[in-house]
């Protein structure tokens, strides 16, 4: 590949078309230390990525992925530019490479061993991320502090108007009605599981390991007044018990990890039988690929977001039917802007808790989500379900579509067996 | 097993009671000759199947699934009372026994390869089914010979309304815009093809290697007038060419194979890259079965209805995004409810054009796929894909659910990336 502007040294330039080679001819500019930096070809570069020395760039030539994590949060990167658009050009441009680093395979699986979400393993991987403390999540989360993937019904709506109307999106999937039961699987917050109990007046249990949004979900039960209603067990969702109408799961299927979806089909099927119904909410892709390995290192340890193909282990066996199936991936995209724009927002805090590294590394979590949401590197499902003897779902789509919103205006449910 | 009311011979009763423990205890009347017939203790019958004689029942209790069908359209087996509802109970019975026949893989197996849709195999499988005459299905399908599964808005809407509605849910679905190109594979006799073009204004190029339909939807062009803006071609899907913006296939994905879904991915790649989209509508299953085998044997030769995460493979190897999936089901159901009362009104017709046999196979394929979709044995999936390129698709569904329906009213496209 031939690259304008030499640079200085011939070492540098070496490496340099090496990291393209790598990376393939992506429209950035690579400088090092106060240089000019080089560009592909006939490329207008989106933004300019400044690295430190040449310590960096062999780094970055070696493994992509854990080199770019690793020095940006190191602030040994940096990036001039729009940040989230030089993301996504990268991994537009390493999407059409497609040359994995032949020892990525081996550390993956070497990851995974050592984070397996067995009981115990998901204690620990999850302690990592969801209890860095409420207040952290406080400052850039919205009111009801929901930390998945919302729903925009237009794209002008807030974020907590969008949070909100995917909390009603997903009860409205399940066609929860008053007095019916419904067990959680991975309840964060609690935003979820208390809406429900609210809104359509059902009998909430709710799971979750993590002991900080636990303590949270609990004290804000108390407070509303709903504590009657909702129950939040902290434990892991293999442990489950009792007998529900329908079962859901926000965000959780990404933290189970492919070798325990049967594990988790059990679990679903022990808890709505053949008659319930249920939703996974989770971040998917469109084919078999691992999480990157510096996600997994710094931000998300087990972490694993499946190929639709994969989700359906968790329901094939138990004859489970897919009923309605969404891909959500660019409200993903949208909400995490907000989230990134509110985190920029308080960046010099969030430093002053947690330090810079942690300040930078999780802007280069959000945004380089937001460039994956948006590329397509990412997708987000909700995959909506039920069991053989579950007779009862709407004849069309058309309920989540209209404009109530209240439990006294939700559509009458049509008998399947005439 | 306990039968009440015992026959008059104990070969008769060995083998009734063998009959029950292959099927289950299903809630029906089994009658010999003239007799009154054996019911499962303690269970109040829905129907009653008479079987002619010993050597039919011995048949029966061999291979049930092959048995009935044939000693059903030889007469040799008639079912007093609602058929539909006999079957579901048997079908409902048989799945919660899943007790496969020890030689039915074997079968299977012999089939699949006897039945393989190569480009030869195909010709000869569709011709079979396809090209019977297009006499016998205006006979009882609609007005537009639509002969998949139709979409009722509500379930009060006619046959015809119903068809008319699935097409623009998929035109719809797939946001067909005024001078795009679309090619369908497997087009039957021509409705969807002609209504894209007439209705949303695109150029259409639709394949189908059954004869008798291709003649009859090219009369029809050239009837209404579109002939310039739909080309029908005789020739298999693997033989598509050129360039197009949208890909549709509405019930050719049954007929193609497992083994031969990475060809179909292959040509849909080819034809619409990673810029556009596509949908595919078929017959699926909650998990990997083979179809009857029956119905290969003597209705759909070559026949196999996937698993949503088998359907993946068409998709998987080009790293499409699947943007909503959506089970039809009971639409299905719906729809065979409307052919088999048409069938049965012209019941004589067809028994006079075609035989006895052939009638009550017939009748058999149509009540048995009734039961089918409304136990769950069946699943009818509609998939909307899009390529990596894509990148303007509607930002909720709602679009599907507005009332309007002409060309003109269609919503505006949202850029997915601002």
């Amino acid at each position: 590949m031939r690259i304008n502007q030499a640079p200085s040294h011939r070492w540098d330039r070496w490496l340099v078309r090496r990291l393209f080679q790598a990376i393939g001819p992506a429209p950035i500019r690579v400088a090092l230390g106060g240089g000019d930096g080089f560009v592909p070809a006939g490329i207008s570069p989106v933004a300019t990525v400044r690295i430190r020395d040449r310590r960096t760039l062999a780094q970055l030539v070696l493994d992509p992925e854990i080199g770019f994590g690793e020095a940006y949060a190191e602030g040994r990167i940096q990036v001039e530019g729009d940040f989230v658009r030089f993301l996504e050009v990268v991994y537009t441009s390493i999407g059409n490479t497609r040359r994995p680093f032949w020892y990525s395979g081996v550390v993956s699986k070497w990851m995974d061993w050592l984070q397996n979400n067995t009981l115990r393993g998901s204690l620990a991987n999850i302690h990592r991320h969801y209890d860095l403390g409420n207040d952290f999540y406080k400052l850039w989360l919205d009111h009801e502090m929901v930390y998945t993937c919302a729903y925009f019904p237009s794209s002008s709506a807030t974020l907590e108007e969008a949070q909100i109307a995917k909390m009603d999106h997903v009860c409205r999937k399940l066609q929860l009605q008053p007095g019916e039961t419904v067990v959680e699987a991975g309840c964060g917050w609690g935003a979820l599981a208390m809406h429900m109990a609210r809104h359509y007046g059902v009998l909430v249990k709710a799971f979750n390991i993590s002991k900080e949004q636990i303590f949270y979900a609990r004290r804000r039960a108390v407070e509303i007044g709903i504590s009657d209603r909702v129950e939040f067990i902290e434990d892991d969702y293999r442990n489950v018990s009792g007998k529900f109408d329908a079962f859901v799961s926000v965000g959780m299927l990404e933290h189970v990890g492919l070798s325990h979806y049967r594990e988790l089909g059990n679990v679903i099927h022990r808890t709505i039988g053949d008659s319930g119904r249920g939703l996974l909410h989770f971040i998917g892709r469109n084919y078999h690929e691992e999480f990157s390995r510096w996600i997994r290192k710094r931000i998300f340890p087990g972490a694993y977001a499946p190929a639709l193909a994969e989700a359906m282990r968790v329901l094939e066996p138990w004859d489970y039917s897919v009923l309605d199936v969404e891909n959500l991936r660019l409200h993903y995209a949208k909400t995490l802007e907000h989230w990134l724009d509110r985190f920029e927002r308080c960046s010099h805090q969030v430093a002053a808790m947690y330090g810079d590294w942690f300040q930078r590394a999780w802007r280069l979590y959000l945004a380089g989500s937001i460039a994956a949401f948006r590329t397509g590197r990412l997708q987000l499902f909700q995959v909506l379900f039920a069991g053989s003897q579950c007779r009862e779902f709407p004849w069309t789509r058309a309920h989540l579509y209209t404009d109530a919103q209240s439990v006294e205006s939700r559509p009458r449910w049509t008998h399947a067996m005439s």
